[in-house]
């Protein structure tokens, strides 16, 4: 079985999700700029995630590339990874709308924590189709960065609660991870798992 | 005619039914995490339907992977199917913000059973005309699985009206009859029809 | 240029269509067989356009067959056939939450006319491009189909102010038309064309 | 990495940017033709964005099909400009629904800029990569229109408190701008950057 057709599926929810987040903006009734300002926690909100579903369908092509064949379980554990990602759109609206109040930003968060294991599981599924010598399994190697952010949301679930405003900076906290590309960071911890 | 724009526009209809269907999954006012109470039958109806469309989904890519040439009738039998498959964000929120009510249940399983239905009549399309003795007619066989679902989605409609959670538990059941792919039980009937 | 993008972004335009019409039927609040009765005019007039897509998906995917090299005014023709199938969720919608009243039946039969001009415009410049000689232009031949159905929407605006059942039906026939392909009218009329 | 998934994620996204604007034009609950005037402006509205995101699909394809291989700055350049392009849906509702008043034409005018910039970007992401003797570099030569089309955004936005019509007009004239391939002008332009 090849790669394409699962590609093109994940490529159309993705495309999906990341714009019907946009439908949580919800066009104010009044004309003044002031009018928006309601709407600017949901604008962030909606920033945060498009961020985010941008950084899945980016590791989601590079975990991709790496692999030829598709198991009937490599299938599923994608499924299982569309499935917590397609939520993003109903918590990043809860979030939002709400000014990112406490009970929403964790649940934010969880969302996020189960789309990041999900992406785990998936991982592992790929590798343990193409054994631990492989380009992908050398590739992934410790894979700090998986890790750290499981850690992170964790921490941040609870912390929503302390405060809010923490919690959301965890959340970019990990976005900037894997958005900006340390090479000095990734080279270090390169040798420290070498 | 080649399968490949069929296989591309069925993907993007069933990742859009896919995705839409969040869309009941309706942001609620509040912030406690009481506020999701409500919600949680439309997400479990979502849950539901999300495994069906996967299911869909992976039978459909297995079913057209067998498939090289594609005629007007099969063209059409798919959009059939595809139909029957567009009507489930529909039934799903209708159950869903009913709490699994009988009749919405029963709909539910009705728009099931139909699709179940349009999937038999594609993939007769699809060995008539490749012949019975493709690769196609041998590994579908007998289809008990297929006709195993039929006759579960006719048992529970009318069993909705007698207790809804009997009627869901069916549904679930030939999820996961299709789901889990259970070799021993593969392998006896596979005998039996031998 | 080649066309399988500009395939690819109709085919992906054409299941968003098909599929975000069915937002129009709404789910009801109550939860009797009688709460359905409402939807059914919207949902007919969901399967009629759900059927105009789908045999504009099919002649679309024919039409690129016979086509390989695509220019700028290709790519506008099509947007502008996208343009007017886009606006049949909205007349789709109209129409049936008001029980096919006169207008709105007018209204959905005045996209369907701009919609088949925009494909016979499409046609055209595809035809102007690969030349009087080519498979295309030989396939189309007379278009009497093209041009009977330009006919019968003409007749149809102006008949759904006498009667809207009368102006549907002429909807369906044409749907039925390009739907049911029959041989002996097509060999008729071929020989006329002769 | 090659192209071919980014095109299809982005053609994707484009495809359901142009079409949830829809979204938009509410179905009226009246029948009479009069029940479609308030809907007017947001259809012009919907008229001029559905040809602002064609162009912008139209110069997408134009560039990628210049372009062999992909790096991370390009996918995120490019997952910049789907950003801004995403609220086009938002911004269009609320200038259309709004019978074109000056702040959300405005603020129209800034998502367009916004948008122009990230094209810009993208395009010289592209060229840095393949360097300045590039086929696209030698295509995009001074790239005069990219440059025009800034400098009317950023007049149209402060002309749109003097006058809304002014300012929608600027935006048309850059839609045919792009639109419009005037061969004369072009040819001279180019002689001018000779």
């Amino acid at each position: 079985m090849k790669t394409s057709r699962l590609e093109a599926f994940s490529d159309g929810v993705l495309a999906i999700i990341i714009t019907i987040m946009e439908l949580e903006l919800k066009v104010p009734h009044a004309v003044e700029l002031a009018a928006l300002k309601p709407v600017m926690p949901v604008f962030l909100s909606y920033v945060l995630s498009f961020i985010y579903v941008g950084i899945y369908w980016n590791n989601h092509h590079h975990l991709f590339q790496a692999t030829e064949q598709v198991s009937g379980g490599i299938l599923w554990a994608n499924l299982h990874l569309l499935f917590w990602l397609s939520l993003f759109p109903f918590t990043t609206g809860w979030m939002g709308e709400n000014g990112f109040a406490s009970t929403p930003t964790a649940v934010y968060g969880f969302v996020l924590l189960m789309a990041a294991i999900a992406y785990e599981i998936l991982q592992r599924a790929i590798i343990a189709k193409q054994g631990r010598d492989s380009l992908l399994a050398l590739a992934v190697g410790k894979d700090w960065k998986g890790k750290l952010s499981l850690a992170i949301y964790l921490a941040a679930i609870p912390l929503a609660f302390v405060s809010r405003w923490l919690a959301s900076g965890l959340y970019v906290l990990v976005a900037l991870l894997w958005f900006i590309p340390d090479p000095r960071i990734e080279r270090k911890l390169e040798k420290r798992e070498g």
